[in-house]
């Protein structure tokens, strides 16, 4: 069978790949009066009277809520919040499968981002932590903005922050492998959206070096006429030197080149123009923007995809399970820059330096230990810091 | 231990009643290439085309919110959304246990209608129904009127008529019990809040004869000053003879009192004002309006209550996992007065009418035929309607 008709059967024998399962049995009378009426009175007037008593004696402290409006899922793009589900159960079903956090899909029928603010913040109480998912930028940028302001709950744009962390993680590893020099280094981000904005942002804050950030038309530049609002804000960070040009001019010389934008649009010829030993993530799905066989023949020294069947599967399920694990064990009210960098290294130091191999910078996706540094590390951070 | 530490003990011990399990299991690459991406866009897709195959493809047809803003939790008044949580758990935990009903709690910041209906609406696509609880009368009525009008999927007040279901079933068997004929009877109903009133339109609907609502301060009149719209709106259907008094005279005569008002607000004395073998269902909790002995003490034919130490327990819980296992089944998009009455007669029915007594004229909470006759006779009258 083609697996584009197993994914379909599975999904219909599963209907679903999420199920309540009960704690609290109730078989008898005696439990019922335990569990429900009368005896739940006491944790409700408990709570009452200390709000944050939620975290003991309600699953608020494990749950977290897996939210999107359906505008930007996958690669798909905008297929409304209903075709949005499956992705948000299977990201629930990572959440509990790699940290043990009980998620809890939820789709809103809206893009207005107004109203996707008002509607998550009104059901935030709910919950310990909300995962932002697939939502279209710039949008995106606003929403969680928003969101991390009013509520007193972390709030993390998957799409962004996760991709930008495992990215970071690789990109050190690669970097500390192929002996190049951190800060002196020059970086070409293929895609302006959520996660290419993103990803330049931890860039910066890390010390690689410079960016230029490229979309569609070109290099993103200050003034330029098509920038979106956080496109024009990040042109004031990156590419000093203003180049206008394309893809293929930004990358003459560069290091790294970072590929969150469309399948097949990097050639042979552009990687040859890089410097000397180039690092290339390449992470359009499912096709990337150069296969790593002919970045390799092309020179890279290392090559990273979001493809599960190539070396350096650069994957947000090795960030966002321990990353909430990490919160809602120091139960930190926000994710803070000084938190995402601890997740990244993190992850990074998995691997020991001298395990690393041109395809070997990032740990394998089912690596148990994964999740459990990173939650560690952002644990750690979050104790230390005062946002809690 | 004193019970309400072992409530409060347990509740630690759990932090959560409720878990996710995942039933698609993620323990390799080609799980989370199924289960994930890429295989996930296959469902993604086939629902962006057809939204209905969301039932086919997710768990929205097997998942309900169970919804709260926590202004009326159980007898505890307004203690605010987070306190509320705790409740909503164990509902939750009720829907699984009787019924394999996937069943998410959720507590909504906020006490406006308007932006309740909204948050409401906007996360509906998420499941197959919902059921509203412990929002305070009269906002529940406007809440649940609006949901039911604008979402494609069912709503339901539990308060209102998981209440209203649960006590005329009681009432068909006690009527029969006790040889008192149909549509001649006077039924008194202590509480116009939000049961009070649902329980005397179906008392109306199914039959049995005529009404008069009491609240704090006395009958419910057609112009009482102190009426809210909708006591104003039942005002209009009961009570035809304009009695203005006290409890005490309203029942002077009734054959059927209803309490669900205050604890010990009835007296021997008053029943002994009713008619011949009255009927009284007392459901104030803990303490109902009179205490069983004493009412029968005083000549109650049959007597019941909300509490599990007495015969004849009026709990909800006869009712809602059997009705919304019945509109998932038949995948019926309201919950229609006769699926209402369906589901009364489905649960008067579990006990066959030899062996009905005055102690049993309800059946009990643990006995697993009643979801599953709920459920049947729902679904079977969703499938006759056109409400589809």
């Amino acid at each position: 069978m083609h697996s584009k008709e197993v994914a379909l059967k599975k999904h219909e024998e599963w209907r679903g790949k999420l199920e309540i399962q009960v704690k609290s049995p109730i078989k008898d009378k005696s439990d019922l009066a335990i569990a429900y009426t009368p005896g739940v009175a006491e944790p409700c007037l408990a709570i009452e009277k200390d709000e944050s008593l939620a975290y003991k004696y309600t699953g608020k402290g494990n749950t977290v809520a897996v939210i999107t409006d359906g505008t930007a899922v996958l690669g798909l793009g905008d297929i409304g919040p209903s075709a949005g589900m499956p992705v948000m159960e299977g990201k629930c079903a990572l959440f509990k499968t790699f940290a043990g956090i009980d998620a809890i899909p939820l789709c809103i029928d809206s893009k207005d981002p107004e109203v996707i603010i008002d509607t998550v913040y009104n059901i935030s109480k709910s919950f310990g932590g909300i995962n932002l998912e697939d939502i279209s930028a710039p949008r995106c940028f606003e929403i969680e903005r928003a969101l991390i302001e009013k509520c007193d709950i972390p709030v993390f744009h998957d799409d962004q922050h996760g991709t930008a962390i495992v990215t970071c993680a690789g990109l050190l590893n690669a970097v500390k492998f192929t002996g190049k020099e951190m800060g002196k280094l020059k970086i070409v981000i293929s895609g302006a959206g959520s996660a290419g904005i993103s990803i330049a942002k931890m860039i910066l804050r890390l010390g690689f070096g410079e960016v230029i950030l490229c979309e569609r038309k070109g290099t993103v530049y200050e003034g330029a006429p098509c920038n979106n609002s956080e496109q024009e804000k990040m042109a004031k960070v990156t590419n000093r030197e203003k180049l206008v040009g394309t893809l293929a001019d930004a990358m003459k010389g560069a290091d790294i080149l970072v590929g969150v934008s469309k399948a097949s649009i990097v050639s042979e010829d552009m990687i040859r123009t890089m410097a000397k030993d180039p690092i290339v993530f390449v992470m359009a799905n499912p096709v990337p923007e150069i296969m790593p066989d002919l970045a390799k023949k092309a020179g890279a020294a290392v090559v990273g995809t979001g493809r599960s069947d190539f070396p350096n599967q650069v994957n947000n399920v090795l960030v966002f399970p321990g990353i909430f694990r990490g919160v809602l064990d120091a139960r930190a009210k926000k994710i803070t820059e000084e938190m995402k960098e601890a997740a990244a290294r993190a992850i990074a130091n998995v691997i020991p330096e001298e395990e690393l191999t041109a395809d070997y910078v990032l740990p394998e996706v089912f690596n148990p230990l994964v999740a459990k540094k990173v939650a560690e590390a952002v644990k750690k951070e979050a104790l230390k810091s005062a946002i809690r």
